[in-house]
């Protein structure tokens, strides 16, 4: 193990800690007040909560004399750890706090950062090795809020009637075809999945390989043989459903997909509109017309689902994408790369497995056999949510490169579209 | 009728306008988008929406070649008038639009002002009486909204549980018990009520006397005899009536009242809590002990009736007070005075029947007898409300002093707590 | 006062009683049960709270040894006394419990039927005035809930897209035009108002004169003059409104009436519906064409109220109305009179005033002056839900004739249609 | 393939609707109405329901001219299907048909069942493999309906406050204490799941062996090893759960299933309510005191997972429990056997996996590799619901012994505990 004063991982703190504030340059004070639904919190409050999150697993219990920013905000930035004392302030009420204003919380950010400075500097041996795992761990929970923090922008700022951009200085493609949808085929048999323990594993970019608790262990499946779709399916490709009259059809649909549209009145993914008879879509970067080979995003599993029913296809599991994907590079779109939104595939092989658009995959989100959830509050982290979700892989254009990984698993509920969300179909081979 | 260059209106506009924009000062950004309930909208909503109004039927219709700031804010910043063409924005998502920001609508008043300033210096003779007793209108519509600003600032800097005060300078009073409650016999007898017709009264400190429409016409009412309490009730004989177990006890309030109890929790009124068996109430100035002396606010009309129920009284009709109030100086603490609170009654006779609280009546709020609405749009300014809501007298501490009449008739539903609203006794005499 | 063994209230119980049972005997034993809204009683529920209405107020603090028929219908059978000790089982689910039975209920009632034989036969003198009070209240409660079995039924029958009749047999009356809408005009003045003491007052059909405490005390009102329809309005004449658009058309209602024509989705009055474009009905006797001089029935205050400003006229005040009905006969049709649906009116002067339909008033629901509640747990019979509703006078054909009487004040939310309530319209005289 | 006119099944179909009738005997009229719950469907739609389904799927469409009972019933009595054309009656309002009444229901059923015989008495050739396996369909359909009736009519009974037994006449166990409980060792390895191909099973006890599509195809799936609970957790042992402050203690619970319990109020099983200090339960045959060896049931999977994590264990997967059972005999408490209550375990190896309670698994209700759901409307009939829910094996004391199969897959929303529900553990074998 590296030593404590090693540079390396106050540098990852440093660099995910800063991008964290770059993503909000673009936004006015009045947008971090933000909450137009439970789910998509406010830019304030997410600046926030990441930073209560070291100041609760590692500056309170392992740096001596810390003295907290503000007595009130462990309830206040609490997201949702039963196990801690202060409790937390309802996740649909967040918008509705206008003090600590943004300014003092960039001051909370500055206090936790100094305070994480001096642990990270100098930590007493003996707590080494959880300090470290735990820096590990709000890094990554950092880099998923700036994840949703892009994806609640967008949710919030979409919301409004004058859809403002986020950044409208970002420029559209080219419209171009769609290229032909080709499918790999695998041979099945018995692999491993999930991650090897950390131990063993090699830093990467200057920090250790990293895996969540629900990523473990590493076990055996038996996979049947099976194709994968080359590519995600595209704005062009999901339209034709939909003119297809999809939405009207109870036949193709899930029986609670089928009563989520009609309560919620669903025609198409989120952010599409009709203007004149124009399909368009609103981005982080404005409203404009559908790219048809761009791939479709911000689908339910219900609409991922009904999709695939309709193609004559289906979804992949999650093992089945992890076999597709093992031994690929995690290319694609991320957040680094600026676009903030998926791009098109080029013509060739097996592709866009990472970034530009989750993945929603068949398998239900529960755990791995002989899956151990970590002890104390960090333990709700991942395993108390193994109910009622579906896994997600590979990230998508809002999530950071170094993020990404094989056997990544993201979770939502079927009827949240919120994310980047898109559809790579499968189909059994016989 | 003064020439339409007369100062006196653009000026009284003038003041109006500055004072909205006044009572601004204390807020941060974060704090003009707050809305914590449907009915208590964000600062940035009530600025913009009141020069809404001063567009929509004013400079729209008179103004030859006005340009409206942006197109869609007709649609952002209506209220409730059905009968204009862009509908309006739902009232429960005013705090979820965070453009235009705050920058922006202080410009929209500008531009709106300046407007403004052109039309009432050179307005064509045939509209000139309709231009004034619209203007007349938009002032005093922009006088509710300052009230409305201060009381939904109240409520939405309350629901933090930070609870920052608007204005931490004010200094409360010393405490002081309550003068005795005495009250003032009336005769009864067949009286006039409501308001003269307009065109008859006399202008008042520059500006013409004025009415809504819901204020006419005069006409008679026979009253029986009764007595009138010479001040409001106090926090003090309210928190008799608490400690005594009244939220409890169903016996003492309407059904509805009782139904509204059990499904909010009350347990006192909106703002009381108790801090290790104290009673504290938070004010514009954060949260402070009970001050015994002051007038109790923010009931109900369920609990200003369950009180007198209990005190063996009952409250008066909307023409009893106006009979015992006519006559009488319109004096009382109103928000000119800074003071932002109800005071205390001193020794001696009928008080408190301007500002300080509006003081909840036992009359429904109705039509008077041949009451006609205004044609078009603004007939909804009053008319259409007419039902379900109970009648308010007086004013209160966030009134203005020169928007305060003997024939005002306010109106709220009657578990609506969130406005300055107190309890006055009366009793029929023999 | 007639002694306590006059037959004439025992047999005015045995009369209200056993009238109760004959609205009955068309139902099945599964429409006993139904309850299609929180407001529309299953009949069993109807039969046994009549009955467990006298066996607390009269049999259990007046017949000594009186043995409760269950320990656990004080609980079931309670409506929305919170000052009984049992409490009350939820309103919104009396359709959820099947035992007791409808055999079981009908022994309940013989059981109460037969204590209060014992009761009214054998009670000591120092309680006779109490109870003989309280039989009054027990059978005009009793007859306020048949009109309510019966509006019930008509709801729940309906809420069955089978729509089966209650009573089949009844036939419709030819069709034909309505009468001319004439007026008749009235002085103003000063009136009395209100039920006279009862002390004073004559027995009528063997009964003493009986009025609610809401009734009470005679008082005066000053009235302006004003112009009454000679008869109510008609299904033509409210099918013109319909077919003008007025559900459509937000500057005809109230406020809260639009709000609940878009949350309901109305366009016509309640059991309205259109089959092959002809507008249809749905009776006590079935579904039928709308007959056009039929007054028309099932509409909320809100529908009244806007169909009044449309016709350029309003609703009468429940003063208005009371002077016009004074020293008018009790005629019209009743329940008595086994139509079960109100009548045309024929040429002539003002008439309909009793029976037929509910009429609304422009009047909120609120006490007289010097109105004071009856003691315990009666007093909540009428005092606590003064508020929020609106009065209605007359009575309807789902009404006991000797139950209608000038001075009686109906009241409902002004959104609830399921009553027999229509529409009589009134215009100020110049 | 049996000839047509062999009488084997339309003795199994005499057979299964005839119990289905025999269920309802112990019912009052007013029960026949009951629905306390949307899921708790009233007893006489169960008996419409699945008449409806063999004159929706076998008498309109093979038997040449058939008359349907009533036109209306087609939207009345359809569940769920939305691919038929008359939609159906919300689910939520089936307690709020008093029409047709139950006799008329009961001559719905004689009509469908004469039509039947006729069917099955002279099919044209070509129709009999669809009109066979369609009739298994639906008496396998018709006995999972039975089930419901009496858990819905255990349901809707124990609403009532009087809690009225469904069958007075069981007399409860002599209280006994739980036998120890051990745990059997299973191997791990490559096995094979799910149903064989129907063409190719023997026929059992005069039926032709069957299974739903959802039980399709059979497939391999690796195991690792595993230990399974030789008995279901008794009463005794979740109410030491219970006891240690479970229902209050978040670090237990998924946090749906907290969040269940915050919403609903939860502090034990349903059924489950303290009288003076003492557990008691309501059963079909009334309310007693917990039977300490008897299995908990009424379980949420919510409640299973937590005690599973109490206890230090796990829930098995359905194929852990699957391959447990495999070559076991269907043994154990069945509707048959009208105890109507699962029972204690014995001494002894592995038992009670049949029959007794429905075991909640840890595997989400997904299709298996290569699943193709039925064509047209009766292809609803387990596909669509392959999302949110939870497979539960085994049967129950409601089930009836030759509907109970080893690979059947029953499925539930996690907070749904109406049915017979319990919990086994597992655990992982090093």
């Amino acid at each position: 193990m590296p030593p404590m004063d090693d540079p390396s991982l106050y540098d990852a703190y440093r660099r995910v800690r800063t991008f964290t504030e770059q993503l909000c340059e673009p936004l006015e004070i009045e947008d971090y007040m933000l909450q137009a639904a439970a789910e998509a919190s406010p830019p304030k409050w997410h600046l926030a909560h990441v930073s209560w999150f070291f100041e609760t697993f590692l500056l309170r219990p392992f740096l001596p004399g810390y003295a907290v920013f503000h007595a009130q905000f462990d309830h206040l930035f609490n997201s949702y750890y039963e196990q801690t004392e202060a409790g937390f302030w309802p996740r649909s009420k967040r918008g509705l706090i206008s003090r600590p204003t943004v300014a003092e919380v960039y001051a909370y950010r500055r206090h936790v950062d100094d305070a994480m400075a001096r642990l990270l500097s100098d930590c007493p041996t003996e707590h080494q090795a959880t300090v470290r795992a735990r820096v590990e761990i709000g890094l990554n929970h950092e880099q998923q809020h700036q994840e949703l923090l892009l994806t609640d922008i967008k949710y919030n700022l979409a919301y409004n009637p004058l859809r403002p951009a986020y950044r409208s200085e970002l420029s559209p493609l080219p419209l171009q075809d769609p290229v032909p949808l080709t499918f790999t085929a695998f041979e099945g048999g018995i692999h491993s999945f999930g991650a090897v323990d950390q131990g063993q594993t090699e830093p990467q970019a200057g920090r250790p390989a990293f895996a969540y608790d629900n990523e473990f262990p590493c076990h055996q499946r038996l996979l049947e043989p099976f194709r994968l779709a080359d590519r995600l399916i595209t704005n062009a490709e999901y339209q034709a459903f939909v003119d297809d009259g999809a939405y009207r059809n109870p036949a193709l649909w899930l029986s609670d997909g089928w009563a989520r549209i009609k309560t919620e009145g669903w025609q198409a993914p989120l952010y599409w509109e009709q203007l004149d008879g124009v399909w368009h879509e609103t981005t982080l970067s404005g409203r404009r017309p559908l790219h048809p080979a761009e791939p479709v995003c911000h689908v339910s599993y219900f609409e991922a689902e009904a999709y695939a029913r309709w193609a004559g296809r289906r979804l992949p599991t999650e093992f089945e994408w992890e076999h597709a994907a093992a031994d690929r590079a995690v290319e694609g779109h991320f957040v680094d790369d600026g676009r903030l939104h998926p791009g098109p595939a080029s013509t060739g092989s097996l592709q866009q497995l990472f970034g530009d658009c989750w993945e929603w995959t068949g398998s239900a989100y529960l755990p791995y056999p002989r899956y151990r959830a970590v002890d104390g509050a960090l333990g709700e982290y991942n395993g108390k949510f193994m109910n009622g979700q579906m896994v997600l892989r590979g990230g998508s254009c809002a999530t950071s490169r170094d993020h990404a990984r094989l056997t990544y698993r993201n979770f939502f509920y079927p009827h949240e579209r919120w994310q980047f969300k898109g559809i790579r179909l499968a189909e059994d081979l016989a």
